[in-house]
């Protein structure tokens, strides 16, 4: 007999049970964005590769300057110019300066630039340099940025546009990434019909299988559809053994019927481990989680809602459990516009629209009888009423997790 | 002669220089996610279609089970049994019941639905109602949820997970969104080469143009490569004019060399209007913006740190004004790891890494000298000194602009 877990002790679990099975892939750089990296990449080359100058100016040695100012400049022979994309093979001697562009290389000896603002050009071949530039004054030195061998992103990291352009920068057109999880979703209950079936008495719409795949996909996780399978044990024992032999997980979303519940728990019983039977959580509490051939296999509440916050608390994490991928929650401090009560003894989530108001963030608790489409169409965020919360009063501080756009 | 504006400035002239030009297309529900909805969504339909109810029990007319109680309960012939997903066309005629199972459709007459709990089954065709109900009790009215006309979604709405479930409650199985915006980037500067050749002495890589892709990608913008031109006034004028042609949005992506930033200018100006030379902000004040053939061109600053904050800054806002899409900025309030100061006299933006420490989360800053690859890789976001700050202290609250994974 499983008794009623918290949410805590369901995440414990999940990390406790499964661990990171997705394979490595190598992908261009080009479609690794949301991408979790597979490896520590480290460079395996000098950036930048040579000294590089980061004003437009004259290089020079600093010693050959020290002591000048506007009355009496240091005078020094401009021996050449670098160009900007060209090596600078040639030697600086003292008492000598070159011209060199914002990015343009030192040439060997050079040690700092001084800004042209600086200096002037006597049109004699003579250049005045009216303020003294310290060594390492406006000069990039070569591995100043990354060296061979430095780590600039760590394995399990979601690469974001900042992460393309510096593995650009290194030359890493070609990024080992976890392979995308496959998650199979099967909708069960005889009161299903397709999306763009006019449903009839008694009858509602497949929602839940189009909000996660659309959710997972968000995810980075490959959604496999199994369709809907009526209230049929044989044909749902089916469905599941084929979805647990080609994905790497498997969403049952439960229709709200009895029957399907008992049947998904006595199936993964049968098939594999049961592991949770119920989370103390509102909504969410009949869910169920298995583990069949190592694998997970989810029984979502038909409720849309209350499968929208199973898959967002627990779903999500354990996809980024299986791709040992850093998953890290942040949240927006917004002000409660107006008192929410709670039940105490489980943990409550509660939809919310947000609204900047002057510097803070209001969030409107959505509230509707039946929950469904007007809880979830417009959604902004969610917050959670801790499991030993009586409520919260207008004006508290809450911490809102913001899903727009995912 | 145009002079340096505000962050704040170029926003503005940005909402007021540019307008919603984006067509409609129709697309899948399945491939709706992160679009931008073009028009008000409406349902043409009652959700639920029939009276519903949201407990397994007994559907009853309320007025008999008035009075009733554990120890006299109301007796009720049991006349039939609704079954999940058909149609109750029978009527229930007072003084008599029905089972009904959650999600089931009540009969007409019934106005509410008793738990189970709270019943008992005589076995004789009698059911004890052990509670009385009121008159809705356990029940989903017809268009509780939703009915013909009501607004479920906003035009400019980015569509997430929670929005395709209610879209696919209503039958919406094709939905109208802003086609994707084109941006053209054009990487310009002699010292740039490819991802995937080796630099020589005096080049570096085009980073920009790989992260700038990756960002508009992101953010549902399809990113049109037009390579790496040189310092050279006529193939630049050359691409510049394709890239208007065929794209909504043109980027620059500017060579540290004076000469292309010249060229970028003039170019501008004979092609269209300049509206903006120079933003007050660090980095990134060396930013053009111009139009040409009511289309933005932006001139984006070489160094890959100030590309990125113009990019977020004001290339996706734009790319939000020409699709009309709704963005609210949300923030992390964080707390700084280390005191830093500032440049008065422009805003001045700072990559930081965030660490959860408790319950707070830590700012750490990026410092970097040369502030290229080790300043974008790894950051988890940004946050900004205002204009007119001197800095800020070690502990002082900032607010974060996340990253990750986009």
């Amino acid at each position: 007999m499983l008794y009623v877990k918290t949410p805590e002790e369901v995440l414990d679990l999940i990390h406790k049970e499964f661990t990171g099975i997705a394979d490595t892939e190598l992908v261009e750089l080009s479609s690794a964005i949301g991408r979790v990296l597979a490896e520590d990449i480290a460079s395996e080359e000098y950036v930048p590769d040579f000294n590089r100058s980061t004003v437009d100016g004259y290089a020079v040695h600093a010693r050959d300057t020290f002591g000048c100012s506007e009355a009496i400049p240091a005078m020094l022979p401009v021996v050449d110019e670098v160009l900007m994309g060209q090596s600078a093979d040639f030697v600086l001697n003292t008492d000598e300066c070159c011209i060199v562009p914002t990015g343009g290389a030192l040439p060997e000896g050079a040690d700092s630039v001084v800004m042209l603002e600086y200096t002037e050009n006597y049109g004699d071949g003579l250049i005045g340099i009216a303020k003294s530039a310290a060594p390492g004054d406006n000069v990039i030195f070569r591995g100043d940025d990354v060296y061979p061998g430095k780590v600039i992103l760590k394995k399990g990291r979601v690469l974001s546009a900042q992460d393309i352009g510096a593995l650009a920068a290194i030359g890493k057109f070609c990024v080992p990434v976890r392979k995308k999880l496959r998650a199979g979703i099967i909708s069960t209950g005889d009161e299903l019909v397709q999306i763009d079936e006019k449903p009839k008495n008694g009858q509602v719409r497949d929602v839940n299988s189009h909000m996660l795949a659309a959710m997972l996909e968000a995810f980075g996780v490959h959604a496999v559809n199994y369709g809907i399978v009526t209230d049929d044990r044989v044909l749902l024992s089916e469905k599941m053994a084929q979805a647990v032999t080609e994905c790497d997980i498997v969403l049952i979303s439960g229709g709200s019927s009895v029957g399907v519940k008992d049947a998904t728990c006595s199936m993964i019983e049968s098939m594999g481990e049961l592991l949770v039977h119920g989370i103390a959580m509102k909504p969410g509490k009949p869910t169920i989680l298995g583990k069949i051939q190592n694998k997970p296999v989810f029984g979502l509440p038909g409720h849309p809602v209350a499968a929208y916050f199973v898959a967002k608390l627990f779903v999500l994490p354990l996809a980024a459990v299986l791709t040992e991928r850093t998953m890290i929650l942040y949240t927006v401090t917004a002000v409660l516009s107006e008192s929410i009560s709670a039940n105490q003894g489980r943990a409550q989530y509660q939809c919310c629209h947000l609204e900047r108001q002057g510097s803070s963030i209001v969030a409107y608790p959505i509230r509707s009888k039946s929950g469904l489409i007007t809880t979830l169409a417009g959604a902004d965020g969610y917050f959670c009423i801790d499991r030993d919360c009586e409520g919260l009063p207008k004006g508290a501080q809450v911490q809102i997790v913001v899903s727009i756009g995912e």
